[in-house]
């Protein structure tokens, strides 16, 4: 992918669906704003990590909060573009690209619309490889790179510009902001010179969110997308069945929940329990661990295959529940620390979920 | 009052304990950061308000937070002068002194310290002419004039700059940041030029402040400090009795809470009750309300006549509760909005303690 065209918008919102829920809110209302964005300032080209100059830097941009809160409070262009104003005299040294901070939900969207509008590329990576629900869960924070300088915004026009002591104490502060915003902000952190997003970012996630989505839509393959899905990404089918209950809070600039699903088809009899912060983070089959954080927990419909946010799963909606193995960067002891189970107050050690599901539950 | 020197803290301090407790917490405290920053860096000189060019910046420094944390807290010399650093590079205009936002509290002591870091005048002048428990609370806010640019700081070495809506998001903002920063932090805001602190400003309150502690601490008039108090500050005896109940909380970046005292000598069998939010802010004798915000209620003790935070009232203790009219800036209607008892979530009109109290609560 060379450059993003208002033809890939769809495309890349079905897989960043899938990669998350994320700050950003929902992928497609995300895909509005890069609609209107690339419609208005023209495609926006696709840098590769090894093309960025070492010194030169990249800023994410996304915005942070409670997906019930962003997807009905739809950013304007100029609140997006806020934060990164805000910081325009601070650096030294030029921006080369923007990047989205994390691959899944509409962060994955928002800084394809602020590179359109600023005219930069956009790098193909970010630093998840899916979506994590604190801003602190990022693969630069994992090799001990702290933001330096944050910048916030929100649809009243106030506007923030910290100096966080590190990465856990700008997740502190973000969310209280955020809080106190209502719910949701615009943000820009995690500034780092190429040479950092080098050794840091998760590679061609904008072409694998890309790819999902094709893989998802393609006609020729209609009885079997999923399949293909799992196939590709090397992931596996949890549970087949139907939403008998859902609970969620906005708190504390998340939202937070709960869901059971009662089997069907192969899954007739048993049931299925998913918690959630935000993300999907943990998967119960009758009381049992099947999958969790920091690998992929993804909802998709039982009949047309699409990805189904956490704020739309629904009572009586069919699930085709299915997981995915994170990238190694995760499994490491600091990614286990950062954003495994015990990190969201489950008291379970991480098991990949290769080890869960073995052969059984590969479709 | 030309210059502040360690000889001036004292009273100083004993005056601002009577105008209010204040986000800067203890005076006493307050006071040993002015005596350090005055022993290090020599007195400190003091400017009128008259004496402020026009175009030049008045730069107010402070603390914010539940006096309850600020005061087994204490912060550094480099943490109270944070929000400033942070600031330096930011206006195209020289700063020409430093200002108490407010003159209660250890906020009147606070910035001695930071304009003797800083070789700076300070001005014998506040923004509330007492203490109030919110940052909006200021005449600038009353006459329109809203915080630009506010910086916060925090002993983690968390720094904040942001650019407030108005004054009223300027408070919910700087109050979420305290609260993450644990209940307290330090702070720049309601950064104007010279002409706009003499349009606003209220005039001699640091002068006011030494004057009150020398009233209170005259060996000649060992006998009626209390009464000559008042007669030079035109208020009231409200209640003598004893404290037996108190109840305080820290929440939401403040400490709140109520007071109960029986009553001695003449208001034996009387009984008060007595509202806080950091701040002393309703009176009610025997159910009736006898005081209220934005007047001034201050409590001393019996014996001694020294005037007590709200922070160091407890059970047993003897009171000498008075109250005092506050400035008649904040008795115009938007003054009253602000800060009078309605606003603080009190039913009632506000009515002068004067028109309370008349002739016979006056000692």
């Amino acid at each position: 992918m060379e450059w993003i065209t208002v033809d890939d918008l769809d495309n890349i919102a079905i897989g960043a669906t899938l990669l998350g829920t994320g700050g950003g809110g929902d992928p497609f209302v995300g895909k509005l704003m890069a609609l209107q964005a690339l419609q208005k300032y023209g495609p926006v080209k696709v840098l590769q990590v090894e093309e960025l100059d070492d010194e030169a830097l990249v800023m994410p941009v996304g915005s942070i909060g409670a997906p019930s809160v962003s997807n009905e409070k739809i950013a304007s262009e100029e609140e997006v573009f806020a934060p990164v104003e805000a910081l325009k005299d601070f650096f030294d040294r030029p921006t080369q690209a923007i990047m989205p901070i994390e691959i899944g939900g509409g962060n994955s969207l928002l800084p394809i619309a602020c590179a359109a509008k600023m005219g930069l590329p956009i790098v193909d990576a970010d630093a998840m490889g899916r979506a994590f629900p604190e801003s602190q869960m990022v693969t630069f924070f994992l090799k001990g790179y702290q933001p330096n300088v944050v910048a916030m915004a929100d649809s009243q026009g106030n506007r923030i510009v910290y100096y966080p002591k590190d990465g856990e104490w700008s997740e502190k502060i973000a969310r209280a902001i955020t809080d106190v915003m209502g719910g949701n902000a615009n943000m820009v952190d995690n500034i780092f010179p190429g040479k950092i997003v080098k050794e840091c970012g998760i590679r061609n996630t904008l072409s694998l969110a890309k790819q999902i989505g094709e893989t998802l839509t393609r006609l020729a393959d209609v009885t079997s997308p999923v399949q293909n899905l799992l196939e590709m990404l090397q992931g596996y089918s949890l549970f087949e069945g139907k939403i008998n209950h859902i609970e969620r809070n906005v708190e504390g600039g998340f939202t937070r929940g709960r869901t059971t699903l009662s089997g069907i088809n192969q899954n007739k009899g048993d049931q299925l329990e998913v918690f959630f912060q935000n993300e999907l983070l943990l998967a119960r089959k009758n009381g049992e661990v099947i999958a969790m954080t920091p690998d992929l927990i993804c909802a998709l419909d039982h009949e047309t295959g699409r990805p189904i946010t956490t704020e739309t799963l629904r009572y009586g909606a069919r699930i085709h529940m299915i997981a995915l193995p994170c990238d190694p960067k995760w499994r490491t002891d600091r990614g286990i620390e950062v954003a495994g189970p015990k990190y969201f107050g489950y008291d379970i050690s991480y098991t990949p979920v290769e080890n869960l599901m073995g052969e059984k539950g590969n479709v």
